[in-house]
Order: C-alpha cells, then structure tokens, then sequence
C-alpha cells in the first residue's frame, strides 16, 4: 500500500540520504522521442544500455519502458535488468522520478515533485510533460512506497545534491528561475527544500555549467563525494564562458561550512573540450515546433561532475576527450578509492540534453539505525 | 531478476498450489474498451472497482492499469489497492496473466502460457491479442519472478483448476477446441499440464456452462473447494441446455477418483435464471467487426461457480436473482465455514464475457516447508 501524505518528510522523520550510501536498486525510463534523439533514438538506446548494464553490475536496476518499445528494450537489455512499463514524455529519471527519503527505522518514502519539463510554458523543454510527471507516484506505488507530493512546487531531482548529514547544494539560476516557482521567494524555497529534504544548511551555489538548458542543475557542476568533500566542474581557459561559473563555485565553496560547520574539500574535475553539435546529429532529429531544437554547432553542457554513484561504483561519461576523459577517470579513482570507476562513452546522451547523472535516480536501502 | 526459464516447474520441482492456500496478494486488470464493456465501460469500472475493494480486504490488490486510464482509474480506486500502469487488449487477468507455482523451498515462478484471445484467428473473441499475451511475463517481472514460457501451447489460467495436491480438472471442450492446440492430441496436451502443473492425474470433464464464450473453461463450472471436495454449477431443470453439461460433470466427478485416490465430493450449486442481455445493455456496446458482438437476447454465462477464493474470504458474483443468490451464499457459507463470503452484483462483469474469477489471478504466498 502506497498512501499519499499530507505531512512532510521532516515532521515525519526522513531525511534524503547522500548518493554515496546504500543503494536497494538504480531507476531507469527508455530514450525513444524522435524529437530529442537522433534516428528514433537509436543510438541514445545503446547507450542507455550500456549504462544499465554497467550498473546491473553493482546493484539492481529497473529500466521502465513505453508500450510501444517494451518488447524492443527487453529484447536488447541484459536478463539482470527489470523492465516495467511505463509512461513518459521523455527519458529523465533523475528529474521527473520521485526523490526518496529515509529514516532512521529502515523506512523509505518517495517525494514527488512537480514536474514541469524545465521551465514550463516559459521556458520548458517540450509540451506536454503529463506523463513525465506521474512517473514518481508510479515508481513509488510499483515498490509499495508512501509519497509527499509537493502539488505546486517545481522541482527535479537534478537541482538538488545532499551529503546526506544536513547540507544541500543548489544553484539560483535553477532554483529561482522564472519557470519554476516564480511565486515564491528564496527564502520561501529555501525553507521548503529543509522541510522535504530535511537539511539545514543550504548552500546556493550562482551558476550550473554554461549553456546547460536545465537552467543549470546543480548536476552537472557539483556534487558530494562525500560529506565535507566537492567535485566541482573547472575549466582553466579563463576566456572559456564555463570559467566565470566554475570559479564563482569555487570561491563560494572554498570559504563557506557545511550544515556540521566542517570547511568543505573542494575537488576540481576538468571540464571535455566543447562538445558541438554536428550537422549529421543536427539532421538525425526531427525538429518540431515546441521542443528544444538541436542546431548544429550548439555547445552541449558537456561535464564529468555528471557521473553516477552506485553500490561499489561509479559510472562515468566520456567524450572521446584525448586529454580530459583520462584526467577524469584518474582523479575519481583518486577521490573513490574504494569504488570501481566505469567509463562509458556518452555523446549520445548529452546530445539529448544530459548525462549518466541525469537518467538515473538511486533507490535508498532501508537501513534500520 | 526475472529470469525466463528453458526447464519445467516437474524438473524443478514447483507445482500450482490450490486457489485455496494463501496468497501473497491479487492481480487484476482494468476494464476499458467500449466494444466489449457498454458505455465506455463505466459500469463495468465500478464493479471492478467493488471486487478490488472488497479483495483487498482480505489481502493486498494490485490492479493493472493502461497509460489512458491511469488518472482515473488511481482516482476511483482506495489507496489500498495498488495501481500499477500496463497495456492488455481486455481485462481477464485469469486467463492472461501468469499461472503461479511455488516450490518447498517457499520460492514463487510463474508460468507465461501463450495466449491467443479464447482461439486465436480460428474463434477468437477478438483481434489483436498481442499486448495481453505480455501481461504474464510483465507481471511476473513486476515481482522479479522467474518465468516458464510455454511458446506455442495455448493456455488459459481459467480453463484449469487445481486441488494442490496432484488433480487438475479441465474441459474436454476448451482444452481440445480447434483454436487452440490443434497440433497435440489429447495425450501430447495432457502430458504438456502435468510437466507444467506438476500434477498426477487430469480430470477432463466434457463440457463447460452452457454459451460460455471461452469454449467452457472450467473455472465456470466447476471447482475444487479442498481437496477431495469440488464445487459443481448446477440446474434442475432438465429442459436447460445446462442440464445435460452438468450431469455429464456429475456422473463423471461421482464415479471418479483424485490423485490421492480419494473419491470427491461433489457440492451441487444451482446455476441462477438465464442472464438475458437487454435491448438498452447490447446498444451500449460499439459493435465492431472482429470482436465478440452484444446482441438483444443473448443468454450470458452465468454461474456461481465462477466466485474467487481469497485470504479469509470468497468473492461471490450476485445476480439479483430471487432464489438462486441467497442459495449460493447460504451453500458457500456452509462449504468454507472459516471463510467470509462477501456477494458482489456482477451483472455488469457477465456481461461483458466473465464473472470476478476470470477477472482476478491470485499470487501465492511462497511458503517453506
């Protein structure tokens, strides 16, 4: 029995736990809208493939997939991953799929936000996003999990990164952009991502990484390897527009204290050369009116910080960078010494407007304190 | 994990538990084609919605629900009943869904017998039949339950009953009809139920209820209680079509003996009077080539028999009629003393080809012994 709660996960007790902890099992939706994935998708599935085989080796995943592909994706997905249909109006778990919450006696809940596609009919990514949004409460209900849903308030999963002891980092060009919550002010957002996330510091980081059409989730730019330690997207090319951005998060994070009053250790990843949309790829989308266009020579927001944390590993996207893809790999085997890192090469997703990061979303072991 | 399984339940030792033994919890799916359920299935949604209430008093419910009437379906539905989103081209969750079996050990696996809507293109009650025929394995992967696909010998979870115990009973007319497996003899079909069913000894009873439209599936007409004792739909009066089908079942149940060797008991229920479609109720279906029309006069299937056993509970299809409803009640109250006989008015299931057996498939609960 899954109830809908009126309550909040601070009153109640949960609190959402760091990626870095126990996972139960690694949520997945199908790419297949000829409108954002070149050639029906075709090559944005193999990928998604390989990121959920890559997982399926460190913890379940479950893949949800339409009608219309499901014999498709359970012929070409590993026996070891779960598919269950679903809809949706396109493949961004992280965003639209619930965001689970944890307490002390080993229970989970699941918050669903309001989805609105990034920005709604101001500056949303395509129209409609109905399915999009009935993917937490379906998600949740699948696993018999208690939600809060958050009718009004805006919100993804990727604009949000929490160490799991208090702190929660977010970036203002997402948080307050007009498309969201335009209604409310910072301090009023700020207060009810502490009642749901259950956090008491919230560290508003300005930027995510240039050109990012999320409005710039936290994502893609920043996250906890752990508490009291960052991984900050950087870029040494002062005339590089990413470098005003990384270097206002660095001078925010490098003299700021997290929710416990620890100084934060701050990890810089380089950011790949700029990855540019080609003509080919540009022609592979069928360009409608009303959903992001993929022109050529657009500069994707292409990032390491987009990598995945699962039980053991990490998964890490690649750009075919012959300079920064082995710095990236060497630094995270540096800073999870005691995870396995997997790269996998990741054009085919960022050209779809995100990364590894972004369609994943970690399902929390109950852990019973 | 859900494996797909290459070996049989005998190999590995499962066998289908009787209705009777407990169950973990109930799957339905949800009614909605208009060419089946009058006016847009509306009062055929309600009765589903009384049998998944009342079942989920009893036991957890989980009803399966397409993409199109996901909202309202969640919304007409208690919380207690979880929903879950999945295509089908009707709702017969009995005779499409998977056919569980459990081993000593306490593990559950399902078998995914090929469906082709009642007889495929030969007398089929409708045109496609192919995203039912995924409700099985869907199902089962939902659970992450190993499943026996049956490629090619078709199959419906209505057309057989078991006591749990080595006795299957089934239907010489369904089992041997034209659009099924036409290719086996009567041999070849019964050794393929006792590889998958793990039984000792069929029971082929000639016929069904009279003007069944699944070419008399057994769960019509006749049931196993416990046991050694089953459940017989009946009629006294000789000049019914009926008359002759039961006393076929009756003299031949009488005379025979279980797998155990025990000789059964046999409990008579009286079938209700002729269930007639109206003029009003056949207009409200959108008649259509290819699928099973409604037509003024029609007499339904109606029996008793077709009740569903659940924890603690029998789910009893009503009538309104005036002698045979309380007869029923007042009898199955006397075969399941322990258990809480709960009668739904089903007029609006029958009417649409099945009564709240054909609509239910129960899950056992995985026991080690």
């Amino acid at each position: 029995m899954a109830r809908t709660l009126n309550t909040t996960p601070r009153q109640d007790g949960f609190r959402m736990p760091g990626e870095f902890e126990p996972h139960k099992q690694t949520w997945m939706l199908w790419p297949e809208r000829p409108d954002n994935w070149r050639l029906g998708a075709h090559y944005a599935q193999k990928a998604f493939v390989e990121v959920a085989a890559a997982i399926a080796e460190f913890e379940p995943v479950t893949m949800c997939v339409s009608r219309e592909q499901y014999m498709h994706a359970r012929s070409v997905l590993p026996e070891s991953v779960r598919v269950i249909e679903m809809s949706y109006n396109d493949s961004w778990m992280r965003d639209c799929g619930p965001t689970f919450v944890v307490n002390d006696k080993g229970e989970v809940r699941g918050i669903d936000w309001t989805f609105n596609a990034w920005g709604g009919l101001v500056d949303g990514l395509y129209f409609p996003w109905d399915q999009d949004d009935l993917v937490a409460k379906k998600t949740c209900e699948i696993e018999n999990i208690d939600t809060y849903r958050t009718e009004g308030f805006v919100l993804e999963g990727g604009s949000i990164h929490v160490d799991g002891e208090g702190t929660l980092l977010v970036t203002e060009e997402c948080l307050l952009s007009e498309g969201r919550n335009p209604h409310m002010s910072k301090e009023e957002i700020e207060q009810m991502l502490k009642e749901y996330l259950n956090v008491e510091k919230v560290i508003w980081l300005k930027w995510g990484i240039y050109n990012d059409e999320t409005n710039g989730h936290v994502d893609n730019i920043c996250c906890f390897a752990r508490p009291g330690e960052v991984i900050l997207a950087w870029t040494d090319d002062e005339n590089d527009p990413q470098y005003e951005r990384s270097k206002a998060a660095y001078d925010l994070l490098a003299s700021t204290t997290d929710a416990k009053g620890r100084k934060l250790k701050v990890h810089k990843l380089h950011i790949p050369r700029p990855v540019l949309i080609t003509k080919e790829e540009s022609e592979g989308v069928n360009a409608i009116k009303g959903t992001l266009p993929r022109n050529e020579g657009d500069r994707q927001a292409a990032s390491y910080v987009n990598f995945y944390i699962c039980n053991g590993g990490i998964i890490l996207p690649l750009f075919n960078d012959p300079v920064y893809d082995e710095m990236a790999e060497k630094k995270l085997k540096e800073i999870f010494p005691d995870r396995q890192v997997v790269g996998i090469y990741a054009r085919e997703i960022i050209l779809g407007g995100g990364n590894i990061h972004c369609i994943t979303q970690q399902q929390p072991l109950g852990i019973s304190k």
